[in-house]
Order: C-alpha cells, then structure tokens, then sequence
C-alpha cells in the first residue's frame, strides 16, 4: 500500500507544536529510535521498508505499511531517511515528589534549541538521571530535532513541564545547584547525591526567580584558570560536565581538589 | 547603499563548501562573533545597522555597508539575524610539531555534522585546548553552522586538516588517546598534560586505520555502572567530559578513584 499525498502532509505537519498537541502525537525515524520507542510509547502508525519489517515480525501498532525507501524519503524530515518511521502519543508522566527528593534532577530554565534539549536528555540517561523538568518555555520535548537527538533516551528519562518555582517550593529543602561564572569550583565543592541541577536558557542563562531558590551556586573552572574569560559553554556541554562530576564524585565522594 | 540582489545571492552561495574554497573566504553573523573574529581574519566585506556602526567606528573592511535590519534579513542565514554579517578570509595555519608534541591536542576522526564540529572548537577554548586537528574527511570548518556554533572561539583555537595516520607518525612517541566501550575508567588512569585525544564519527566511531595507532584506550563511565547499556553519548558531549577530566587531573593529578 502506497502512502497517500495526504497522510505525507500529516506526518510533515507533525513539524508543529500546535499539531502535535492536538493530535497528542509525535514522530520518530530510524531503526534505533524506533526500536527504542516502540514498548515505551504507544505506536499508531508504522511505515517501513521491506527488510526493516522482516527483521520485525512481532511489531505491535495500530497502523503497519509496508512502503519503498523512496516512498518512505517522501514522507521523512531527516536528510538521510533510515528503513522506519512511526507515529507515536504522547506521555505525561506525573510527578511524583517523593521520588523526586531522593534522586538527582536536572530542570532546565527556557532552553530553545531542539538539538540541545535531546542531547541533554541522551547525556541524562547516560548518568542515570531520571527526570528532567522543563520549564514552560523550554522547548518542546516531542519537536522531532529533539526526539531524533535524544538517540533514544526519551523512552527512558523522564520529561515534565511545569513551574520551576513551584516546583522547587514542592521540594522543600533539597539542595538546588547552577552554574554561574561567580559560582564555587565544582572540582572543590563536595556535591550531594540527590538535588536539583539548574541550567538556563542559551542566551540569558538562568532567570531571575528562578535564580534566587539555588542554594548552591557553581563553576566549572575554564583552563588555565588564570585566563580571564567572557567565553561559556554551550548548554548541553556545561550539563554533561557537570552531571559526571556529581557521577564522579559519588563513586569517590573524598577527593576533591 | 542598499544590498544588491547579486550580493545577497553571493553571501548565500557561501553555504557552499565549493564556493568558499574557490573564494577562500567564509561568513559570519551576529556581534559576539563578528566582533571575535575581526582582527583575527581579514574582513572582506561588512554589512551592518547603523545601530552596530555606530557602536564601532573603529572598524576595518575591505567593504563595508550600511544596512536596514530588513536588508540584513534577507542577506542572512540566521533565523533571528542579528545587526551585522561579514565575510572573511580563511586562514591555513601551519602545524607546528615541537609544540604538538608539548600540548593536549584534540583530533577529529571523520566528525559530520557541523554543529558537532563548531561545539567541539567552542569547549576546546574554554579547556585551554589550542589546536585542532581534523581528518581530511571532517565537515568543513568553515561551513556557516559550524562557525556559528563556535561562539567566537575559531578565533582562539588552530583548525588543521591533515591525515591523522600522518599526524600521528610525524608526532612519534606522544601520548594518543580514544574513548572506546572497552577502555579503561578515565576517572582511574592517570592522564598525561601533553598529547593528542582522538575523537571519532557519530555513527561509526574512530576507523580501524587511526584506532590501531592508539596508545590508551579510555571509557567514560556511565550510571549506575552495573547498568548494561548499548546506549552511547553525543561526540561533542564526550569531548568535553573528556577534556574536563584532563584538565581537573592537570590542577590535582593525585585525585584519581
């Protein structure tokens, strides 16, 4: 069965957020993605190759189409289409307070790019982080860019939308960590084994109120340390050396500089 | 002196790599890194508002052009474009062996996207990494994603093209480190202050040619560790975990697990 020029249109118009909300859906490419996904979400509609399908049998969706490669190149956004590509819905995971004080968070302030938000859900999984909390004006987690960037990871790592703020107040007492260029040395500063990391958006960093809960403020030193800096890092790259610093220190919480 | 159709046709034909050989020139946007990369590149031609203008009088262009942020919009390759774009001259910088062989360098083993490429130039700076060297198979560094994703730091950091194999052998003895599955904790091996850290494709890894060639095979550890995992991280996310920990060893080499 061919795809229809019109289920092509309705899987491009998946690109938006407004679409995807609607339809409580999103898009997901490639044999690795859509194995990880397929068992995490539920899938409403397959389409793959031949070969992909026969390495498949017992694939379980609503929908199942057996196209060409050059049907499935149509209907695909990524630059080198790959075998599958399927339709998922949704989740909405809840938040449970509990859990959430015992385990290391990450909660980012507005991060906009797509591609940042998936690597950091892909480096999250890597350093068994199990949430992450968004704040509303972060990006959205079912953009394809950050589903294709997550390799994977979203099946497993945990993603909420909701008030940092209000969050934070829910939590009570738990230590709240961000990186600031005033911050402590984070090779020196003894971190705790559940907390939660703040990282702000690309351009203007952590916002104002969200800033005033951390209780724990960091740096991550730049080389050679006596080099004045107004360089950064980018978002993602700052979150992965601070999660495997808190990773590092837990397996060896006594050495520190 | 408004911008011909011609030249806005000439500025986006820059997306190509053929073109920008052939020209030997590449393009920048926005103030942070057009005001990096002034004085480190020669600046062929400049179009800006005359709010930046204004700003800076001091200026030096083949060509420079007052623009309306309209005009500018549609010259731009950027979604949000940003007060000025200019084109520069690429530089070839030489490598220098004697002082390769006393400072941690970074080497590129086929990386394809160019925002991998650029966030690696970016963190090297930040980690006091002076030079890059990329297989001849690498994605152009002056491909317009890349040097935006580098913030400005293509400025600071020395971008070579070059056979690694070569490389490597012309280099003799040092230190040549990789990351592998198989490696040992890097949190565990002592890292040497000088050598070269081979970081290898997103989709297959370092080749068999350049892997054979390397001396210390280390592994980033994931989360919990007992976990199985067949997941992997981001090239530019692993690059800067490892430059992190080679760098917090450098200021406190008797911390290790």
């Amino acid at each position: 069965m061919p795809l229809s020029k019109n289920k092509i249109k309705y899987i491009h118009s998946l690109e938006q957020k407004k679409i995807r909300k609607e339809e409580n859906s999103f898009l997901g490419e490639g044999p690795k993605l859509v194995g990880d996904l397929l068992g995490h979400f539920p899938c409403r509609y397959l389409a793959a190759t031949t070969e992909w399908l026969s390495k498949h049998p017992s694939v379980v969706a609503n929908e199942i189409v057996e196209v060409s490669a050059e049907e499935l190149s149509r209907a695909s956004l990524l630059k080198t289409p790959q075998q599958v590509l399927a339709i998922f819905e949704q989740s909405n995971p809840k938040i449970e307070i509990e859990t959430t004080k015992k385990s290391l968070s990450l909660a980012l302030d507005d991060i906009q790019d797509p591609g940042n938000l998936g690597t950091i859900i892909r480096l999250a999984d890597w350093f068994g982080i199990e949430q992450i909390f968004c704040s509303l004006g972060t990006v959205d987690v079912y953009n394809p860019k950050t589903i294709q960037a997550t390799m994977g990871a979203i099946a497993r790592v945990k993603v909420h939308y909701t008030s940092l703020p209000d969050l934070i107040a829910l939590l009570k007492d738990i230590p709240v960590y961000g990186t600031f260029l005033d911050g402590e040395n984070i090779y020196q500063k003894p971190l705790a084994e559940s907390g939660i990391i703040i990282m702000g958006n690309e351009g203007n960093g952590i916002s104002k109120e969200v800033e005033n809960l951390i209780n724990h403020r960091l740096y991550i030193p730049n080389y050679p340390q006596e080099r004045e800096t107004s360089e950064s890092l980018n978002v993602a790259i700052a979150t992965a050396v601070v999660c495997g610093e808190f990773r590092r220190q837990m397996v060896a919480p006594s050495q520190l500089l």
